[in-house]
C-alpha cells in the first residue's frame, strides 16, 4: 500500500483526487491537509465522501507528511514550492497539481504567476507529468508537475501533427471551451450560477497562463510553436472541449484518411487517448468523470485548414485523474489502476 | 461469472445498467437486444461505452436470451410481460427495470397502464425489488420487479416512521423533485433544453403512476396508508429530492432527537441508505453517479409536522443501481459489489 | 416625471429595477448609490444597461437623495432603517425592496434579522406592498414595504382559499423552489454554478426569514393561520415555484370547478395574476422577464387535500417589478406602466 | 397600424416574433398559422402570451394572408417558397425568416437545402435583412430574406476590418458557440436536456449551410472571402458567441487602439451595434432578449491574429428582433421602434 497525504482538500481537484484515492485499491490514504478547515470532518465538507473518507482535515505539517510515501499537492499556485525541497530531502515523492513545477524558467513563471519562484533550481528536475509525452521520465521522477487542464487537452490534440510536421507550428490556434469547475472552488461573484449559467464569454483573450505551458509542451515535440490561445467558459460543471486549427503545410500531402490513420498510429497504445472515428464529434460529457481524452480530426472542404477536437474531463484528465495516472507510473503499478470508472451519461 | 442480457438498451436506464455491468467483477455480457438499432454498434450510440462495451445491438431473441442466467429489461412498459413467461420457463432469472411487474393487481395495472396486464398470474410471484423491504424474499426469487424512482426515495423515507406508528399513515403528503433523465431518452418536445431549462414546473398533478406503487409498498410496511403525490420537473438531468411530510400522531412523544435515533436504527445494516446527521440538507448532487439514498429527518419548531428529506440519483438507486443490487441478491453476491463508485461532486 | 433614487444598485434586485426604470416613460432616474461601488459606471458592471443607465455609483448621501421624489432601497437588510426617518422627514416617498419594514413586530423583527430595529415607530406606518392585498393603503403610502419573493407567491396562492373559509388555516404546508438570483449577487461559495447546478436541495428547514412575514400577511386574511415553510434551491436562475397545500375544511362542498371559480372570481380583476385554466402546471419560464403571479389549483382525487401551484419571476413580482407596481400606485400611475413586457419563452 | 400575419407560428423564432409583434405599438397582428395547430390557442401553446396574443392558429390560407400588408414566414426550410410568389402579386410584403431567399444561387441552394428551388427568378430580387449592410436597399423591398443567427453575429463582426482592407479575407476561422433554441423547437433526442445539458460538442464541422450565406454577405464588403466555420452547441437555451479570427495583413499598420477605431467608427450610427470598451469580452448574457450585437475586438501580444468577440441573442438579432427591425425600416418606421426592451441579467 502506498501512503498518501494530500495538501489542500479543499477544492474541486482536492475532492476529486480524494474521491479516486478513496476508490484505489493500492492507496492508503494517511492525512489529508487544509489551513482553513483543520478539525472539519472531509465528509462533511463533501458528503459525497462519506463512509468512503473519514479524516479530519489536520494542519498541513512537513513531519506528519513527512512519513506519506507519496504526497500530492492540490493548493493554490505558489504554496507547493515552499514546501516541496524539504519533503524531497525526506525522500518523498511529490505530484502537484499546481502550476509551480510546470514551466522549466523561473523568469517566466514569475511573469505569469506574479511571485518569484521559491526554489528554482527544482524546475529542472521536476517531471512534467503528461504520460503520452514522457512516460519513461516519469517513471523514475521524484517531482511530478501535473499538467494545466488547457494544455493537457490542447498538446494531446496537436502533438500527432506536430510531431510528424505536417502542420505549421509557429501558426497555431486553440479555440478552448471549459466548465466552470475550472476557475475553482473560490467564493467570487463571476462564477456564481446566477452569473455564468445561460451564458457564454471568452476571457483572459490577452494572455492567459496555460499559453506558456502549452507552448513550452509542444516545443518539445519541434520547435517554433506559436500559438493564439482563446479560452471560454461554459454553463456547465465540468468538461474542456478544445477545438484546434491549424494549417497543413503540403495541403497535397495529407487527405483526411492519412490524417486519422496517423492519429490512430500514434496513439494506439495509449490507454486514455481515444481516437474517434473519421467525421466524428466528441462530446464533453462522453468523458464526464473518466480520464479519457477523445479526439476526432476533420478537414473541411479538403482544405488547408485542419481542424482537431479534443475533450476531456478538466478535473480527471485535466487534474485529478493525471495525477493519479502518474502516481500508478512513479509507483510501477498499472496505469489504468483505480481509473477504470467508465464516464457517466446522460 | 453470470451471463447477462439485456432487452431494451437503448434508453438512459439502458446505458447506465450496461455501464455498470461493464464495471462488474462477475458478469458476462452475453447480448445487448434492441428491436429499433438491431446492427449498431452499442458505443456508437453512448460513447463512454467505447473501449468497455464492443456488442452491437440485435434483435430480441428468446432463444438467445435464453442461454443467460439473468436477463434485464430496460424496455418501455408493457414489452416484458410479453416475453417474461417463456424466458421463465427456460430457467432464465428476470429483473424487469419498467412497472410491468410492480403492482400486484392486474385491475390497477390496466387502470394506471391502459392496456391489459399480459401474464397477471405471475404479479404474485414476483418480488418487488426494494431491497430494504424485501432483502429475503430477492433471494430466491426468479422474477424481480425493481422498484420505480419515485417510488424508491419516497418509501424509504417513509418507512421508519411508519413502522414505529409514529405518523397518521393515511395524510402523507410527497412533494418529489426530479431530473428529466426520469422521463426517459424519447423524442418529445417538453424535455428539450429549451423547454425545461431554466424553469420549474410540477406535473400529473391529479395523477401518476407511481403513487399506487408507493401506496401499495407503504402498506405492507402498515394499512391504511393515503397519499398526496406531487412530481415535479427539476432543469437538472440526475436526481430526486423527495421533501415528505406527513403530521406525528403523538406529539410529545418523538422529540427531534427520537426521531433521528429511530432512522439510524433502523436503517444501521443497510450499505445504501445513508441517515444524515441531524438538521442535515442532503443535496442530490451528493449521490450523483452513486447508489446511496442519503436521508435527513426535520422537525420544525417542534411541531406536529414532520419533514423527511430523501435524495437519489434515479438511475442509480432508482433504476439500474438497484437492478445490479438486486442481482447480486439474487446470485448471493456481495451486496456492494460493482455499486463501490462514490457520487461524483461537483 | 417622477425623480428616483436608488439605494444600493449591485445586486440582482437592483440590476433589475434599474432595467425596469430605465424603461418606464415616467421616471427619471437621478441617482443611483453604492458605497463600495462608488465612481464605477453602472453599465460597466451590468453591461445590458449600456445605453440606457449612463450614471455612475456614487456614494449614498441624505441631500442628494432629498431631492428625489421616490427613493429605493434595494440594499441588504438592516440598511434602509437607518436612512429611511430622515429621508421621510424631508417628504421623500420610500419603496423598501428589503425587509426592514416588512413586520410589524419590532421583537419578531430583531429575532429574525439579527439586530435591533432603527426606528421600531415606522414599523405600523410602513403598509407592506403586496397591492392585491392593500391596495387602498398603498395608493396613500409614504414607506411602502416590498414584500420578500417566496411571501408573495405563497399568499396569492392561499388568500382565496383563506378569505373564503375553505381550508384549515393552521394547518399549511408551503413547499417552495426558487433559483438562485434569490440567494442574491454576494461571493459565496454555495451558490457557485459548479455547487448549485445539476442538484436541488432543502434549506434552512428549521426556519426561515420569509415565514413569519407570510404568517403575518395571511393572518390579516384571517386568523389562526400556522405554515410549515420549506424552500428549496433550484438549479436555474431565475423563477419560484410554490407548491401549497391544504386541507378543505368540508370536503363535501368545494369541488374542484367551484374551487376555479372562486380563484377566478377573487383575482378577476387584478392585472398580475392570471388563474390559468383548470388542470394546468405553469412552469416558471412562463412568467420569466414579466411581473405577473400564475395560479392553478388542484383537488387530486377530489381528495380533502387542494394543491395550489403559484409561479412567479422572483425578481419582478418577487422584486423589483412589485416595487414598479407600488411606485404606480403611489403616484397615481396607471398600474401597470412600464411593466407591459412578455415573459421571454423560450 | 401596419396588418401583419405570421406564417408557422409553432417554433421559437415563431414564438419570440409573436412576442415582440404583440408589444409593437404599430402592429395588428390578425392571422397567425400553422397547419398542425389549426384551432389550438396560441396562448395555450405559448402561455407566457397569455393575455397578449388571444388568437387560434389557422390554417395558411392565401387568401386570409392576402389581406395583411406584411407576412413573416418563420417556417421551415423550403415552406416559404412556395407561397412568396402569390402572396407578392398580391401586394403583400414579405420577411422569410427562413432561409428561401438568402442565397443568390439556385444552385447552391439546392446543393445545400436538397431540393430544387421554388421561384428561383425572386432570388435576385429578395433584399439580404442584414440592415447594417443593407439598409438602403430594404428600404423599398416587397421581400426581405432575413439572415440567419450565425451568419448575422459573424458578418457584423468581420465586416469592419474586411470593408477596410486590413485582413486576409481569405483565411477566415469563426469558431461559434450557439445555445440550443437555435436547433429549433421539434422533437429530437439530439437536443433533449438529458443531453445537451452539461456537454460542450460541435458539429457540422464538415460543412454547414450557415458557411455559403456568411461567404456571400462578406463577398460583398470585398472580394475573396474564404471561411473555415465550426459551430459549437452550448448548454443553454439562447445565444450565439462567435470568436472570430483573422490575420492582419500588414502587422505594422494597425496597433490595437487603431482597430478599436475603426470598429467605432464604423458602427456609430448603428442603434443595434455596440463596440465594446478595448480589452471587453462580451457575455451572451448581455443581450439576452435584446436585439444588441456586443463586439469587442483584440490583438493578442501585438501579433498578427486579431480575435473578435461577436455576441447576439440568436432570438433576437439572430431571428425575429432582426426581423422587426427589417419591418420597421421597410415602413419607415423608427428603426428601434418595439425593440426598445433591455437585455435581462441575471
Amino acid at each position: 500500500m502506498i501512503k498518501v497525504g494530500v495538501v489542500g482538500g479543499t477544492g474541486y481537484t482536492g475532492v476529486e483526487l480524494l474521491r479516486l484515492l478513496a476508490m484505489h485499491p493500492d492507496v492508503e490514504l494517511q492525512v489529508i491537509t487544509s489551513r482553513s478547515e483543520k478539525g472539519t470532518c472531509v465528509s462533511d465538507m463533501f458528503p459525497n465522501l462519506r463512509g468512503h473518507v473519514d479524516q479530519k482535515f489536520s494542519d498541513p505539517d512537513v513531519k506528519t507528511l513527512s512519513q506519506c510515501d507519496l504526497v500530492f499537492f492540490a493548493t493554490p499556485n505558489g504554496v507547493a514550492m515552499r514546501m516541496v525541497p524539504e519533503l524531497l530531502s525526506h525522500g518523498v515523492k511529490i505530484i502537484d497539481l499546481a502550476a509551480d513545477f510546470r514551466l522549466k524558467s523561473a523568469e517566466e513563471w514569475e511573469h505569469w504567476y506574479g511571485v518569484p519562484h521559491a526554489c528554482p533550481e527544482l524546475l529542472s528536475e521536476a517531471v512534467y507529468g503528461l504520460p503520452e509525452f514522457f512516460r519513461d521520465e516519469i517513471k523514475g521522477a521524484s517531482l511530478v508537475a501535473n499538467p494545466g487542464c488547457y494544455p493537457t487537452s490542447v498538446q494531446l490534440g496537436y502533438a500527432p501533427l506536430i510531431k510528424n510536421g505536417l502542420i505549421d507550428a509557429a501558426n497555431l490556434i486553440a479555440d478552448c471551451k471549459s466548465g466552470v469547475s475550472g476557475a475553482g472552488r473560490n467564493s467570487s461573484v463571476v462564477n456564481l450560477l446566477a452569473e455564468c449559467s445561460e451564458s457564454v464569454k471568452a476571457y483572459a483573450v490577452a494572455g492567459h497562463r496555460h499559453k506558456p505551458e502549452i507552448t513550452q509542451g509542444l516545443n518539445t515535440v519541434s520547435e517554433g510553436v506559436s500559438l493564439v490561445f482563446v479560452p471560454h467558459l461554459m454553463p456547465m460543471i465540468r468538461g474542456i472541449h478544445s477545438t484546434l486549427y491549424a494549417t497543413l503545410l503540403d495541403s497535397g500531402s495529407g487527405s483526411g484518411s492519412d490524417l486519422q490513420t496517423i492519429f490512430e498510429q500514434h496513439y494506439e497504445n495509449e490507454p486514455f487517448v481515444d481516437v474517434m472515428p473519421q467525421g466524428a464529434h466528441p462530446e464533453t460529457r462522453s468523458v464526464k468523470g473518466s480520464n479519457m481524452c477523445r479526439i476526432a480530426i476533420h478537414r473541411p472542404n479538403n482544405g488547408n485548414t485542419v481542424v482537431i477536437l479534443s475533450v476531456i474531463d478538466n478535473l480527471l484528465k485535466g487534474a485529478a485523474g493525471q495525477a493519479i495516472q502518474n502516481m500508478n507510473i512513479v509507483f510501477g503499478l498499472g496505469e489504468t489502476k483505480g481509473l477504470e470508472s467508465i464516464a457517466i451519461l446522460p
